[in-house]
C-alpha cells in the first residue's frame, strides 16, 4: 500500500528547491495539508530549523504546510500520524545515524507501509534501498549499519553521473563504483540521473521523468531502463 | 622514526602505475629486497594474485620483488619483518575491513612505526589518516569502525579535486564534503591532488610533489599550502 517518491536529486540546474516535482507533487500530497519533514541529513551542516525554513518555502508554493520532525516531542508518533513524509538530502550516513540513533527507522518505514506518502530526495532517497552502501557522500560519521529501510529490493544511486569522456582525473567513475559494489552485494542498483524519480502506488514501481535511468546487476552488463519502465520485478 | 610516503594516487595521467615516483622510491626503499604488498582494497574488485601481479611488474623496473601479504601463512610476523611495504589503492572501505578482519591493524602500524618504509597511495593512504571520514570511495562493505592508523594528526582526502567551473551537476562539490565532514569531526584534512605526497622522514613531514594541496581546518576557510611545506604541525 506504499505511496512513494523516491527522487535522484531536490533540485535540477537552473530551478528552484523541488520545483520541477511541483505537478507531481500536488496529487501525491493531495490528502496532506501537513508535511512531516525529516531533516537529518544536514547538506552543508545546515541546522535543522534553517532547513526546515528552507523546504517549507518550498512547500508553500503548493499550499502545504512543513513541521521538522525535530521539534515533536514524540516523534514516533509524529510519523504514525503523518499526513505525509518528505526526507530531504544531504549526507546519508548522517541521515541513517541519526534515524538510528533516535530509534526511529523502523517507525518510518511502518508509516510508510501503511500509506503515508513518502517523498525523498538524494540521501532521503537512499534509505529507501536496501542499503545505503551504494552512496555517494561522504562517511563523515559511522552509523550502527549500513542497512536501510529496504522499501526496494535494490539499492539506489542517486546524482547517477555518466563517465567524462576526456576526464584526466583517475578516480574512479561511479560505473566502476557499482561494479565494485556487485563483488560483494547482491542486490541490483539503479544509478538515478537528476531529474528522475522511482515512483510507488501500491503494488507498481515505476521509472519517472524524463530521462533513462542505469541499471546494474551483479555479473551482468549496466543497460538503460526507459522512462515510465516497470521496476517491480527487479530484485 | 616512520619513513612514509604516502600519495593521493598510484598514477597520474597519461604515465604507468608508480611510474611518477619511481625516482622517489629507489632511495626510499634503497634497503629492501622484496616489498611486501598488501592488496586488499581491490580496485575494481580485482585478484589479490591479479593485483599483486600488477605491481610486481611495477616494481620490477626499480629492482624490487614484490610478495602479496595475502600469500603468507603468518602475516602478522611478515608486516613486523618487512624492509617495505606498499599498500595500494582501490575500496578503502574493503581495504579497512579485511585489516581488521584479519586483526593486521596495529601490527602494521607497529611496523611502520619500528621504521619499515611504507609506501600507501589513495586507500593505502587515507588508512595512514586519523579515519576513513574523508574517503571518496563508495561504503560498499561495512567495516567495524572507521578509525585507521592514525599515523597523522589529521585525515588525508585523496585524489582532492577542485571544484569544475560550469559543472551543472547537482552533488555536492569536494570542498563541500570536506566542509560538511567538519561539522562532525576536529582534525584538520589534507586534500592531495593527484601528483602530490606526504613524506615522512623520522619527525619530519612535508607536502611532496610539484602541486599545491588544500588544507581544511574546522571552523576556518580553507588555504593552499605549497610544495615543500612542513606539515608536522598540522594538528
Amino acid at each position: 500500500m506504499a505511496n512513494i517518491i523516491a527522487a535522484s536529486t531536490s533540485t535540477v540546474f537552473g530551478s528552484g528547491h523541488l520545483e520541477y516535482l511541483h505537478e507531481e507533487l500536488k496529487p501525491f500530497f493531495k490528502e496532506a495539508d501537513e508535511i512531516i519533514f525529516i531533516p537529518f541529513a544536514r547538506p552543508s551542516g545546515i541546522s535543522y530549523d534553517d532547513y526546515t525554513e528552507k523546504v517549507s518555502q518550498s512547500f508553500s508554493k503548493i499550499g502545504k504546510r512543513v513541521k521538522g520532525l525535530h521539534t515533536f516531542e514524540n516523534p514516533k508518533q509524529a510519523l504514525m500520524n503523518a499526513e505525509g513524509i518528505f526526507t530531504g538530502g544531504g549526507n546519508t550516513f548522517v541521515l541513517l545515524d541519526q534515524l538510528y540513533k533516535l530509534n526511529l527507522i523502523n517507525d518510518l518505514k511502518q508509516s510508510i507501509l501503511n500509506g503515508t506518502p513518502y517523498l525523498g530526495t538524494s540521501a532521503g532517497s537512499n534509505i529507501c534501498g536496501l542499503t545505503i552502501g551504494t552512496s555517494n557522500d561522504m562517511p563523515i560519521v559511522y552509523p550502527p549499519s549500513f542497512k536501510a529501510m529496504g522499501l526496494f529490493s535494490f539499492n539506489i544511486n542517486p546524482h547517477y553521473l555518466d563517465p567524462i569522456s576526456g576526464n584526466t582525473h583517475m578516480g574512479e567513475t561511479r560505473e566502476t563504483r557499482i561494479s565494485e559494489f556487485h563483488k560483494f552485494n547482491p542486490q541490483p542498483v539503479i544509478g538515478l540521473r537528476e531529474g528522475s524519480w522511482i515512483e510507488v502506488d501500491g503494488e507498481d514501481i515505476n521509472l519517472r521523468g524524463n530521462l533513462q535511468a542505469r541499471l546494474f546487476k551483479q555479473g551482468q552488463r549496466a543497460v538503460e531502463i526507459e522512462s515510465n519502465s516497470d521496476l517491480s520485478s527487479i530484485k
